[in-house]
């Protein structure tokens, strides 16, 4: 059965690392898996990221920046996401509507009213059948930031955002907790890939 | 004093034209003005209006259309209009949310109390002291649409949406007579440019 799971968390906790590692989890398990990422995921989706993130347009509201993340997640959902579970796929995304909650509405300080407002009208009542929220010790996902180098238009902001970013997470988890599992990000990729595979079967199987 | 002018009207009624006589007429009063269009206006909104306006993204469905026009016009009114204002400067925009109501709202179907709800989160109050709404007999206007060539994403909808388009665009100035204009664009050049300069001097002057 077509299964859609989000991958969440702020930068340097290791999303990219354990989505490799899922995908071909699922894969072992004769899973046909549609890999995608947000914000992104679609040609025109694709091509809002890379205006989204540029460095270039330093001076874009916020608001422009939460409109442009839905109008790319409207295209996404409707040209990727909702294609792949109708014949059945599985879908995992590299970040879903919980990042605009944590980067928009908190980092941004957008307020979780008006982030509400958009996933209602991009997406009714869809919503990612498990959303898996790393966390992970802010000195230690700092490091490994700073080690992949240059930081594009939303990675630049500072301490005080990605703090918010972080405790929205937890506090939207805490509201959706039938559809939300906060994962430690710690200790090797191994340890935490078994965490999830973990939580995905306890959730999806 | 600074004045923000916004030329609306569907595709063909001869807006372009109008709008090089109107800057030309205000410089020749002296009037510092910036002349500037929707989508688009500043660097991050002409890039969104590539996206917005490109036929490869054909399957771009409606409600990202709208949110790229709200994201793109956030953009354009933080980075260029309000900047011109604050000096002094008139702004003549070609377009602005009146054709949000008209072409997204009336033309896709996706309501005008959506485009409220954006219009309010993205200006606030921030609205245009003038709209000109250009109207032309739909059959003289394809004629020039046909003339130009080839047509963009937009264009290219049907009898319908143009009809709910300019039905719209009516509907919206008899609801803000206050501040909107309907000019009848038939005739030559320089007699909609003299009806043109008749409601300017009238309600800005």
């Amino acid at each position: 059965m077509a299964r859609f799971v989000a991958i969440e968390g702020s930068e340097g906790v290791g999303k990219s690392t354990q989505i490799t590692h899922l995908i071909q989890w699922l894969q072992d398990q004769q899973i046909d898996v549609v890999q995608t990422r947000e914000p992104g995921g679609s040609p025109a989706a694709e091509a809002i990221r890379a205006i989204a993130i540029d460095p270039t347009y330093k001076s874009m509201p916020d608001k422009a920046e939460v409109l442009l993340m839905f109008a790319a997640r409207a295209d996404h959902v409707e040209n990727t996401i909702r294609p792949a579970l109708a014949r059945g796929a599985w879908v995992v995304s590299d970040r879903f509507t919980e990042a605009s909650y944590a980067y928009q509405g908190a980092g941004r300080q957008i307020g979780s009213e008006t982030i509400e407002w958009l996933e209602r009208f991009v997406l009714g009542d869809f919503r990612p059948d498990l959303t898996i929220v790393l966390t992970l010790d802010r000195q230690v996902a700092d490091g490994r930031v700073i080690a992949r180098g240059q930081k594009d238009r939303i990675e630049v902001a500072g301490e005080d955002f990605y703090r918010r970013v972080e405790q929205a997470y937890l506090d939207r988890a805490a509201l959706n907790a039938e559809r939300t599992v906060i994962i430690d990000a710690s200790g090797t990729a191994e340890a935490v890939h078994q965490r999830i595979i973990a939580a995905v079967q306890e959730y999806l199987f």
